[in-house]
């Protein structure tokens, strides 16, 4: 596509991350791939965040993105969980940004609102959604179809004054 | 000091994260440097992160540690404080392993045992504790007696099967 961007999202976890890249060309959206990375339970924790930051170098390696978008995490588990969460989500928003990519960071309700057009919508909605904004992609993973979902809410919010707010700076 | 090692100590957090670095020789202990990584809290949260890696990347190059040792921190504030102490425990996790630096993590009563004795110290001994045992050493930072205080519990406890079951791998 002309005037196409690469746009990869990501939605955090120790366990599994997943990651989903869209092409955005004006109002229109195509879907490259997604998938999940996943560390071993049994490995320790530095390892575990090596291999995530690995898993993230080699997807920003294949897809070349322009830009990168995360879910600002709502945390209302218990501090252990937030803890583990939040030692991913520092690898996640690392990686990228030393590469050079600039990181966007959205609300879960502004991902909702862009993807289905309520901030109040079900998971599986959202799911539902992205797999009709993006025809012919076949998505295996829930956490994939989460990382679709954040990435087709970076396109739509891209070059705004909110995203600019949060960190996104023009090319 | 002959057959010394050197133990990177580090007490991680998004403002101000502690370093300090000793040598190790049997039961002897020297104090060669210490400090604090801090970011800029007006700054987006992927590019403090950067300032974060980055920091420890220097030290890494300048001071050459051959294990590194962080606090298995207890969280038992809200689970919003947690996932920000986490996304900075995650770099100071992913950053000495990226280098092939062993991390090692001790429980916070652990490493207040092998400073003061007993594992129910307050803070203010531990600093005490640990200005004794690094005698000459000039240590303004609370942040950073704390990083020298996880340096010396794991000068202690390396090599031992417990350090060995979370994750270190003597040489």
């Amino acid at each position: 596509m002309i005037g196409a961007v690469r746009l990869l999202g990501l939605d955090p976890g120790l366990q599994h991350t997943g990651w989903g890249v869209v092409e955005s060309a004006g109002s229109r959206l195509r879907h490259l791939g997604d998938g999940v990375i996943s560390t071993a339970a049994d490995q320790p924790l530095a390892e575990r965040l090596c291999t995530l930051h690995r898993g993230l170098m080699a997807l920003i390696e294949q897809w070349r993105p322009d830009e990168a978008a995360v879910e600002h995490t709502y945390v209302n588990k218990n501090p252990g969980a937030a803890l583990k969460l939040g030692q991913a989500r520092g690898v996640v928003l690392l990686t990228p940004a030393l590469s050079g990519i600039l990181v966007a960071e959205y609300q879960a309700m502004e991902v909702k609102r862009a993807v289905v057009g309520t901030g109040h919508a079900e998971k599986a909605q959202v799911e539902a959604m992205v797999r009709r904004l993006l025809p012919g992609a076949v998505i295996r993973r829930a956490d994939a179809a989460d990382a679709l979902a954040i990435a087709i809410c970076h396109a739509h919010h891209r070059g705004t004054r909110r995203a600019l707010a949060q960190g996104y700076v023009p090319a």
